[in-house]
């Protein structure tokens, strides 16, 4: 593939995508619910996901599309050039808060991430990536992570959902142990965001027990380019075809983070 | 007291301050530590601090000063106006993240709050609020926060801290309980900024069971002012002088929260 063609194509279109939903911030909203009561969707989500099917459709017919809310195609495998899209990553945080979302495309090739843009739309401030090339924040490199710094020393992005028993995922008990490892949490409530804030190095890890493809895709190519290691919570590699559970770390403090904390419910 | 000319000087002080930090947000810090290893102050802290009570002392030579990082008077009341002083909340964003931290200042006349101003300081964003006068950000009017939606459909700012066994100040099984019944948590690591977003209606609550009254003091003023609630989690008034736990929260939900959720340990 083109990477730098396409890499111009996607970061033209996503600018377009975010003004256009920075210009609609304060118009009403269709709000409606997908899987369960607090599952958003808005017509925003549905619109710009439209957008960039239609685009990537027109210029690249060759490319599939692989999205969250059904505008894209019906993808079995990732063979030859797919678009990972997320339209709006953190739609309750969109609903809620008009802020703390982002659009999230990742651009991979037979299965390989080659292009992750995340992009924080109310802040306007785009993170982009090409395997082997480095992460950016608006044009700047991101350096890379501190392989030195301990877990004790570590802020994680962690939501509480994962310290109740009940839930399906992961066993409370670890994540709490975990807690106590670091020197403190935050949850930002987008997971796109808080990938591209571990691969600045404003989180140094980021623990979360179901996410999909689209919530990953741009994450992954982004955090790998800083040094930082992406895998499931119990260390294997991500399918980026199901639901996951997700360690996001710096080098050296995400193989303790898996072995000694996450504990996955079969 | 003179609140419009308070206001005047108060405001334009923590934009200059502000400002300076910006200037120096990329410059080495020198990090120290207080009552524990994750308990942060630079000299960003303090050089802020001495700015300020420098200037409230030059141009309010009857005003006290009660603040974080020690340059204020020895205050054991509220008599008289004191201003009530945090020169960086989020003192740990500041150092991890260069963001996500903010100037805090409260102008209490005789126990009452008069003035709240939160300053956002890297968004450059100033919140403000006169009791009485409505709150403010960046000089447009919030509106009143909702009095309908319910707890279910409701985020709270909640750190994972306070759902460990292991706390000393609050019961676990209540705040788990909470977050079950809640839409969503998040967590920032500025209790500043957790007011404001409170009062700006991004959050609709915010729980936690440690705060210093620099912490709280202009944050109430500012969540009042948009008919939200602020209490301590066993539903009593802030005292203003001491640590201590607090409920935030829009009106309709903060009873519900902290008479079914919060239990405070004795």
């Amino acid at each position: 593939m083109d990477t730098k063609q396409i890499l111009q194509y996607a970061r033209s279109w996503v600018l377009e995508a975010g003004e256009e939903i920075r210009t609609n911030i304060n118009e009403p909203l269709q709000i409606d619910t997908k899987s369960t009561p607090d599952d958003l969707v808005t017509h925003m989500d549905q619109q710009t996901e439209k957008f960039f099917a239609d685009k990537i459709r027109n210029q690249f017919p060759d490319h599939r599309i692989f999205s969250e809310e059904g505008m894209g195609d019906d993808i079995s495998d990732l063979e030859g050039v797919v678009w990972i899209v997320d339209p709006i990553d953190g739609t309750m945080n969109f609903v809620h808060q008009q802020r703390n979302f982002a659009i999230s495309i990742g651009v991979y090739e037979d299965g390989t991430g080659e292009i992750g843009l995340i992009y924080d739309v109310m802040n306007d401030v785009l993170y982009s990536a090409v395997k082997g090339e480095g992460a950016y924040k608006n044009g700047d490199r991101l350096p890379l992570l501190s392989t030195t710094e301990p877990l004790k020393r570590s802020i994680f992005s962690l939501n509480t959902t994962w310290l109740l028993e009940e839930n399906r995922l992961v066993e409370a008990s670890g994540i709490r142990e975990l807690v106590k490892s670091l020197r403190s949490t935050r949850s930002y409530g987008s997971a796109a965001l808080e990938f591209a804030f571990l691969a600045e190095g404003v989180l140094d890890g980021y623990v979360t027990m179901s996410l999909m493809p689209w919530d990953i895709a741009a994450g992954k190519v982004l955090v790998e380019e800083v040094g930082g290691v992406v895998t499931t919570g119990d260390n294997s590699p991500l399918s980026m075809m199901d639901r996951t559970s997700v360690c996001a770390a710096r080098r050296n403090i995400h193989e303790e983070t898996v072995e000694n904390y996450i504990n996955l419910k079969k």
